[in-house]
């Protein structure tokens, strides 16, 4: 499913990333021409900031055709001019022939669908290739990562954590490595959670090897990203900025274990740059693997013990995300609601959104906490379809979590 | 040994601790008067600022004997007024027998050798008694506390940091309790090194019973340390006030393993409103002891991994102590130095303390490091004795460590 199927193309876009795309907000769904103007932009390489600054305020054809002089005044070197005039056919052909294929998405910097976290860091990639449900790139997610060879117990907390953050509706991000990696994915998946892996590959190759079937189970259950063409094979540089991606598509990082020097460090002061919140799991002193963690908690990393820490973290930036991701996902095509921000005095409660399940769910709520088993027979909906609408709930204080019972706060 | 004989009476008073104590400089060891009047103010009980007020400018005889008005200008209540005029014989008498034995002090309020870490608190006792080597009352000092029934793997690190800090010269305080306060008495005595035990009861009386033969082994290689008069035995309600001792005579307060109600947390919270360094170790998310650490690491504390981090966040406090500690203790008394603070634009290393041992170690040291097993072939010197001045020689930022082996830094 292209995520514009599932994200009514008649709202606006969200209004909080500050882009200026007025000339997009016609239509959202890419034109071939556009799809392919922006494959090529992709295969031309070289600093994404220029290219990203031609679409901008045009849509990738247009910005292309608008000719080298343009391309100039946007910053565009001579090698990836040289590559948007002669671009290599096979490899545009390949990649045309991968998004032919159900369920792979392209996703460029002019699009309204860009993911909006992901605008807001310091080098945003051009464009995201999605391979499977390119909606989660909107959910509200958590990073875990860490050592490629973690500790048993480390490998049990990275998979204790997935369960319990996915359960609460947020989708886990990770990067398919060996050891923390796939352990989040694995548990995810496993407890029928949201799950996106982020590749330095392209999104068709899966790495290690040995991740092979995860990957496939990924592609068919949640979401693999990559900014890198379909076909892109591993490469040592690729990972650091992969890194920023996965870092950029999540409210937080959350390191389980990591050596001293370890990639997972890498993504996590990736995650604060972006002014994401920084978290890691502590460990005996006599553990090599907890050393990394340590330095991040002197370097301000948050200390946490439990996913109820993770979530009470994540819970200020995912409150600006849920504004909106209401307006994006979940609010009623007939009642939009105000834009974020414009400070109506009119309470939630009186406007419960007007989607069917909200409406349910919130008639089946009441002062008395009440558990998922209730709520299910209540209302008919799955326990993920639940958990994703009562995580929105609590983040807009509507409504409290206690011990997995919930109740309306007001 | 009395302090008073190790410290050279012609010193004047440390400088820095700002009480008006002018009236008493002309000598340090008090008279038989002034130890009866100071065993009757500390068993007229109540609170102490009104005692420590009444003795702050003059002697404790000369105290008592300006009688009642001046008592109560100084804020001495009804009942501590009564007690001092209708004193309790037997209780006075049997302070006296203990204070007649060998190795038994009292250091008063008054006293120029009343610990001066423990004067800078905000709630420090009238006197302290002292079985052992009071003069480790000035030395620089670490607290290791924790769990009175830690893992067996916070047992080791109690010992392994107790010995560690030890050798590097700093003294190991703890209360004597079962469990982490034993580990890290027990390690320190092991390894030669100087311990101090604060009491929540008498001097005299070990509690727990069990710690015995620990209490008379530190009494006979270190010192033991307590506000309450001989006898008194163990009551709820004086180990919380015995914390503030332990936290006051101390440069840091290392927190081992603590669940998250427990004593330790008390006197990492009373060290830390000394404005004194407290760090705790980290732990598993699965071990319920490191709970109480991983909240203190939330709340601000250091989290140490390696006796090194210690020493390290000690240092800036410990060089403020220095200056005190070479001039009372360590300085020639020919050659006794600018007093701390005065900037002299001398260079340390040209005028390095008169003590022979002193000369010695600054001979035997060059700009190549050398390890302590040469230091000790060069010099003749104990490694205790050798690594004390070593200790103070690096706060004083003339020598270097790396690796265990030292060098001049000028």
């Amino acid at each position: 499913m292209h995520p514009s199927d599932l994200f009514a193309p008649a709202f606006p876009a969200p209004p909080a990333f500050g882009q200026a795309r007025t000339a997009r907000t016609d239509s959202s769904v890419d034109s071939a021409a556009d799809i392919d103007a922006l494959l090529r932009l992709v295969a031309s390489g070289g600093p994404a900031e220029p290219r990203r600054r031609l679409i901008a305020d045009a849509a990738p054809a247009a910005a292309l055709a608008a000719g080298p002089s343009r391309w100039h005044r946007c910053g565009l070197g001579a090698s990836q001019q040289r590559a948007l005039r002669q671009p290599d056919g096979r490899t545009l052909e390949a990649a045309h022939a991968w998004l032919a294929q159900p369920g792979h998405h392209l996703l460029g910097w002019h699009h309204p669908d860009y993911p909006p976290l992901l605008r807001r860091t310091p080098h945003p990639p051009l464009a995201l290739f999605v391979a499977g449900d390119a909606a989660l790139a909107w959910h509200p997610a958590v990073a875990i990562v860490g050592s490629r060879s973690p500790t048993p117990a480390g490998r049990e907390h990275a998979g204790a954590f997935a369960r319990s953050l996915a359960a609460a509706g947020l989708t886990v991000t990770s990067g398919l490595a060996a050891g923390v990696d796939t352990a989040a994915h694995h548990a995810t998946l496993t407890a029928g959670g949201r799950t996106v892996a982020v590749l330095g590959t392209g999104p068709d190759v899966p790495y290690p090897r040995s991740n092979n079937g995860l990957h496939a189970a990924i592609v068919a259950e949640g979401a693999v990203i990559s900014e890198h063409l379909p076909g892109a094979g591993p490469r040592r540089e690729h990972f650091p900025s992969r890194n920023r991606i996965l870092a950029g598509l999540s409210l937080g990082t959350l390191v389980i274990e990591a050596a001293h020097r370890s990639g997972a460090l890498i993504t996590a002061r990736l995650a604060a740059e972006c002014g994401r919140e920084v978290m890691a799991l502590p460990g005996s002193i006599d553990n090599p693997l907890a050393r990394g963690c340590h330095r991040l908690i002197r370097d301000g990393a948050a200390l946490v013990e439990s996913p109820e820490d993770v979530m009470e973290l994540l819970a200020p930036l995912a409150a600006r995300l849920a504004g909106d991701l209401r307006t994006r996902l979940e609010a009623p095509i007939s009642e939009p609601g105000p834009p974020p921000g414009t400070g109506s005095g009119a309470s939630p409660a009186a406007h419960p959104p007007g989607d069917p399940d909200h409406k349910r769910l919130w008639q089946a709520l009441g002062h008395d906490p009440t558990d998922m088993d209730q709520l299910v027979a209540r209302t008919g909906l799955t326990p993920a379809r639940l958990s994703s609408i009562l995580l929105l709930m609590e983040l807009e204080g509507r409504v409290e979590a206690q011990h997995g019972r919930y109740y309306r706060s007001r």
